[in-house]
């Protein structure tokens, strides 16, 4: 597959996991942004065997128990809505973390939830 | 709910995620092991909103980026075998962890992975 | 013991430790701010083996070296007061981890220190 | 103070805190073992306002949660010891790392308290 | 060498380093400030092998990757541009660092590279 | 450009940097493999700006402080030495790591450096 091919369709891959939000991620980010689109998205997102559901699971949880990556995390609290989490479930990746990664980081990321403007309530 | 049933509670989540592997995990640790009964177990994946099977990829994604934690990784790899993940499953969540946390995690959860004896296959 | 009695026991702890702080952070986390009553403050706050000052030393200590958890670093800063450190004590304590975790941790666990308002200097 | 006092300072200290165990880390390190002697023992374990027993509890909680780091855990329990800690308080920090760090690394660092020999008992 | 001497040839080469905002820096620190001052540049920065540059390629890499450095990147960028870096091999440091730690922190390394004032363009 | 070429490019590259090791680190990893090989070696150790040297630098570094990367540690030591490193130059690599992240994990990559098999010396 052509390099040209990997950007657009990691391109549409993004749009369909971050909508509007990835794609402002990447933009400012030159050819580190290049990279998100082509290897993060037209490689990574595009593989088959778990759902874009499921990669997001475990994408929150682990920007979660990593810590400081709380613009990362908005990010993709957005993206687990667009793939189809409810704001339930992701409370509930958020639970899950404590037993592995204590408490200060889950608080961190429920705080993030919790001011996420949600589409609809 | 009494201290005595979360206990009897966790311990049956605990054969069902983990089989024998949790019981030796959590037998010479003590009261550091009762917890991981009671809390880990009894409290959190007892929990609903989310599968057993979710909660493995959440976990399996955090314990490789976390680092360092090998002995936990190889029993929650035969947790999510247990759950339903398949091995090419939990090979992808370990490529899902790529683009958060870099290659040199990836590898070492990849070798405990490909060391791991599977029941049948 | 029954859970609610788990709970009380631990709001009664978390009061103990963190005065107002704590229930603020508690509040509005849900079930996630429940577990940190019931599990983080009823069961190991209240154990015995080591004193609420020292057990304070130990969290500071970790907070900062763990990073991106300042946080929680200015509640158990508070803590610590409440629990008989000094201002003097906890600088000490961050000084302490520079061999452990570098400087950079320290920095800024030091600038949460002196952003601190003591109650009466 | 001159260097040499200081080398000489933090050599009696290192052997008080830690006994021969921290001789034998420090003696292949060349340049780092020197300033491990230097700065971390003649500087920072100098000092006066924490006893050395709660520096070590301190550093137990620090390099549990840290993780991968079980070799200075080894050396520093021991030290504990040396310095007035019991074995139940080892592991009572060991506890108290479960809320800020969660079950892995508290697991990882209570198989290193088990394998400890204590001199008797 | 006496503390003294360790003392001012670490204020010197801090200066030579970091310029004004390393002074900024360990003003307010009391002695964390001192053994900034006196081991991290009096001792470390202060010997041969390496150069500054290097030493900054190191550096800049060390804070990406450990995530929630940001103050102390921000920094060592402005040390990286001192001591001979161009605001193109900074980048390139950042870029470098994705195969080792994945996107998040280089993203957040980015926006501080970005936000930085350089001197002249 | 076709990703056969990306892959054909990255194996030359990786065959500068790491020699036979890097070889034998990919080999098993099936698809993570293949993405070390395009993306590590054929996207961004083939970026200009910075030398091979300069990128080892950083690299070892980072898998210093960030704790846990001993096995690739031990292949980007050789690799260090392959694009022009010194074994002291090494060394120094790891000492200035120490003001950012301790000396916990310094003493395990200079023992990584320790039983490094050297080619002649």
């Amino acid at each position: 597959m052509a390099e040209e091919s990997r950007y657009a369709k990691g391109l549409m891959k993004l749009a369909e996991v971050d909508g509007k939000a990835g794609e402002e991620v990447v933009a400012p980010l030159g050819d580190l942004g290049r990279y998100i689109v082509e290897f993060a998205f037209g490689d990574i997102y595009s593989r088959d065997t778990l759902s874009l559901r499921e990669r997001e699971i475990a994408t929150i949880a682990m920007l979660t128990v990593l810590g400081g990556r709380e613009p990362q995390l908005r990010v993709h609290m957005g993206a687990g809505l667009n793939v189809g989490l409810t704001p339930e479930e992701i409370e509930e990746i958020i639970i899950q973390t404590v037993p592995y990664a204590g408490f200060p980081t889950a608080i961190n990321a429920m705080h993030v939830l919790k001011s996420h403007q949600f589409p609809e309530g």
